[in-house]
Parts: C-alpha cells; structure tokens; sequence
C-alpha cells in the first residue's frame, strides 16, 4: 500500500491530504479495517472514496441513513427510486452511506464506539488519498439552559470536569490530548444557521461524558447517590463554564481529527433542558423534527460550500478545502 | 410504579429481587427506557418481562438475534416459522428478543454503550419485579496466548493498569467500584464447557478497555506512537498478571450487576491471539463458527438449569436463582 503522502500532488488539489500518526501502516500489504467490513486487498478505496470532502458522522444508523438522502435531495443528486446502500453491510457495526463527495456514517454511543470507527475511518481517508476533508458531528444532546430543540455549534469540547481535554490510558500511561475544533468551520456553521433562520442555535462549550445516567448527573438511572440539589449545583457549574450542552463522542472525536488533520465541528440539537428534567419524553414527532435540525444545518452548509467552489471567486474565498 | 420490594413474595419465588440503587425510580410515575423505546406507561412490563430469568447481551444485534433462535431451538420452544421480533422495534439504539425465560439484548461496542443499556435492563427487571436473574455477556476478545477461537470465562475484570476496578466520574469525584463476579457461575460454566467438549475454554482475567487500538496496544491505528517491543512487554505484563482477553464492556458490566444484584458472568471468544498480530483477518466463516462458542456454551447452561429446575431435587441444589 503506497503512502499517499508520498503521491504527486494532483494540479488544483489542496496539500491537505488526510494523515494518519502511524508509520505503521504505510508499511502493511493489507489492512483490514474490521469494524467497517473493508479491506485494502477486496475493495479499491481511492476509486470508492477518493471524491469524500465531507465526512458526516452521527450515533444513530436510521438517521444517517436519512442523512444521506437528504443532502442528496439538497444537491440535487437524488433521484426516483434512489437507493443507497449500506457501504458497510458486511458487519452490523457500523452503517456508512456516500452520495457525491459526503460520506455518512453511523458511530453508535460513546467515545470507545466513535473512536474505533474513527480509527477505521481516518485510515479509510488515508488510503483512499482524500484530501481537504471536513468532519462533522450530527448528534443529539441534553441541552443546559437552552430550550429544546435549540442548536449547540461546539465552540471547546470539555470533559466531565469541564476541562477541555480528552484524557486515555496508553500502555499504562495517561496520555491527554486537545479537543480543539475550527474555528473558521464554527463561525460558518453559525452563519448557516442564520441564514435558514428555521431554529435557536448558540455557540458554546459541550461536555462530553463516559456515562449517560451518573456521569451527566441523572437522578433516574439504575444507580443513583446524590441529590437534586447536587445534580443542580453541577449543572448551574457547567453553565457558568460556558457549557451549553452534554453528549457523549465530542472530546474524542474533536482530539482525532485535529490529530489527523480533519477539520472538524459539532453540532447536536439538545432534546431537552436538563436543568427541568433528566427523561426524555417529549412526542416522537417532536423529537424526530429536533433530530432533523442539524442535518438540515450541515445540509446546507454543504450545498453552499460546493455552489462556492465551483463559483469563479472559490478558489480563493471558500473553497471545501479551507486554503485562502 | 410500586416499588418491587414492597411487594409480597410469591410462594416458592426466591428473595433475590432485582434491586436499583437509586429511590427515586419507586416514586416516579412513568420510567421512560429511551434508548430502549419503552415506557411504564405504555407497555405492562411485569406482563413482558416477569418471567425473566436469564439476560443475555453481546455487542453485536445480529448475533442477539442468532442467539435468541438457537436458544429457542435447544429449550424446544422453537417452531418452524417461528420469528422473533425485535421488542425495541421504536429505536435502533438497541435491539431486544425473548423467548421463555431468556433475553437477548444487543449493547454495542465500549462501556458507555453496555452502560446505557445496563441502566435501562436493570430498571427494566425491577419494574418487570424479576428475581433470580442470572446476567451472562457473551463476546468476542482479543486473547493472550491462546489459541484463536478460545473461550475465556472470566474470573475478574480488570482495567488497562490491570486493576480489578471500576472508575468513573460522578459529580466530578471519582468513584471506583469492584468488578466482581460469581464465582459459582464460573466454575458451573466451566463444567459446562467440558460436558460440551467442542473447544478449549479456560478461567482467566478479562481486560476492559475504554479504546481498541491505542487502549489495546495495537499498532495498526490511524495513531500510535509506540513500539513492538512497547506492545509486547504490555501484553506479556498482562499475560503474567493472569489477563488472557481484552474486550470494551466487562468491567461495567460487572460492576453494575454487582451492585443491583445480578449474578452476572462474562464469556468470550478469542479472535485472534494479540501476541502474534493486530488485525483481524481470518475468513469469514471461521470467524462466525468462532461467534457462536460462547452462544453454545450458554445455551447449554441455560437448559441444563432450566432441566434441573424442573427435577425433583433442583430446588435444593442448582435452582436458576442460585439458592442452596
């Protein structure tokens, strides 16, 4: 397998390939990439992903599947009776979906579940010699102070701490990494936003937790030892730190694309205002309207960006790339 | 929802209730199960679920529901035709089956994934009023120095610095709790395995991990920064601290049966032996025969039980609640 870092240059490509921090794997004749059911030595990945720019992750298979559709209707690339199949429909994993240059892919919950897709996918990238490629997360959340269905652009990705690191145990040894996400991306993101002018959107911290129920202060899980008043002393404490929301992928994911040079940003609709309740009971319509909220942001800034880039001015101003 | 423990015991019925570690969950008129898609207020959980006695869960939904068709076959409650319907049809976070007295329930992969879960079984159980429910995950691993395709039931559950310990952020403290599991079970699975005679099973310590590849030593990550030698004096450290598989979910899932009163087990499959490679690579059908090892052994326990449940001395002896 040829290091795509060692490829010529295409004329007009940005020098932002997708790298990986392994010298590894330049080296190896095969790599399986398990959890997704592909390999380097079954599936050609420059001619399957070579066009990717955008990458868009979320925890739910159905709803990355709706994804898909959706931005190919928005791009104009949808048509009767499209069908678009699961990429990923050797394992159950994982579900992936492609249409044009955006892949979808599902991460089920957690920072152990994204991060080995993670893992798998940057290396995808990598062989498949993407370059300029931006990651998103479209995800749900539990909002703090907001109203539900509000819009939280992730400006820091903090821990359970409110520290803005993501913190892993290598060979015995605790390695802490930075969770910073692009600026430039957040601001566009927001100016998306304004522009549909269809729901709330803020831009704030977002706590990312090892656990839903006692690691976000529920007072309803199986285990529970505090009280509400603890519970509401900890949030009010999140919210004066600039926390605007919880979920469960953001610091890891914000700490590998940065590794690998992914441009990367988050953005989760929150289901419901933690400081009144813990459950999740609103309708299912009501919920699955918020669900659709961020795709129908990132939809749009993807239609916008490709519209820039092939617009005269682009190359210079907006191109998917991200090079001025 | 009364509170299962205020209610009379039914004759014969063992006093080993399913019990929360949280009293508001006895004082709340609806629990909705979120991830699960269902409700005290929309499905009558005793109806559902009373008679559960045996919870299986794995990380993979199609291998839960393989699971669930074998385990009707070997109780003799299959039937040509038969389905088995996915009773979490509402959400695609999880996916659940039952038939008799067992569920199958599907987790994902990472403690934050079996966590959730967890929290929703367990209260699930309680609201269901179950007793003597026996909890038994069935995996697949990474092993250490075993022959790929090796059992491994696990005798403790240990972290990545191979302490038999739980951590976890609560509140912003740092709570640690035992990763203990039944010793009775072990040794009665074991017994179970050698009545099968199919394939080499052995008692071991089981690492959990919160990462597969870094977390794992493996040196076919997108990052690594470290070395073969690094990776084998790990695993060799491991080896020698009596760890023979690694896998993302034990310790949690020990940990919270423990303190909610299941008699909980873990058994996994090795897919490969981690001293002599990362990827795995073998065919298809080997690996798939290997998946169904800890299905069949399990399988066998369970009607074994549930056989001497009925017998005339069973009660005294090895009932499905674990009295003597």
């Amino acid at each position: 397998m040829a290091s795509a870092g060692a490829e010529a240059e295409k004329p007009g490509e940005c020098n932002d390939l997708v790298q990986l921090r392994n010298p590894n794997i330049a080296t190896m004749k095969e790599d399986v990439l398990y959890h997704f059911g592909l390999s380097t030595s079954t599936h050609d990945f420059p001619a399957m992903f070579g066009d990717v720019k955008f990458v868009c992750v979320g925890g739910s298979p159905s709803r990355m599947k709706a994804f898909i559709k959706y931005v190919a209707g928005e791009l104009g690339l949808d048509h009767p009776g499209a069908d678009y199949p699961n990429i990923c429909m050797g394992t159950d994993r994982y579900t992936m979906f492609k249409v044009g240059p955006v892949l979808s892919v599902s991460h089920g919950m957690g920072i152990p579940s994204i991060a080995i897709m993670l893992h798998e996918l940057i290396k995808l990238l990598y062989h498949a010699r993407c370059s300029g490629v931006t990651a998103i997360r479209i995800g749900t959340s539990g909002g703090i102070g907001l109203e539900p269905g509000s819009v939280v652009i992730t400006r820091q990705a903090v821990d359970a701490c409110f520290k803005p690191e993501f913190e892993q145990m290598v060979l015995r040894k605790r390695v802490v990494r930075n969770t910073d996400l692009d600026e430039r991306l957040v601001r566009e993101l927001m100016q998306c936003s304004a522009d549909l002018g269809e729901f709330p959107t803020v831009v704030g911290n977002t706590m990312c937790t090892l656990d839903f129920y006692e690691g976000q202060a529920r007072l309803d899980g199986a285990l529970c030892s505090y009280t509400e008043k603890d519970k509401q002393e900890y949030l009010q404490a999140a919210y004066a730190a600039g926390i605007r929301n919880i979920e469960m992928e953001a610091s890891v994911f914000a700490s590998m694309c940065n590794a690998c040079g992914l441009r990367a940003a988050v953005v989760c609709v929150t289901l419901l205002n933690r400081l009144e309740g813990d459950q999740i009971s609103s309708p299912h319509d009501v919920l699955a309207e918020y669900q659709q909220r961020p795709q129908r942001l990132v939809g749009h800034f993807i239609k916008q960006h490709l519209a820039a880039a092939r617009g005269p001015r682009a190359p210079a101003r907006s191109g998917p790339c991200g090079c001025e």
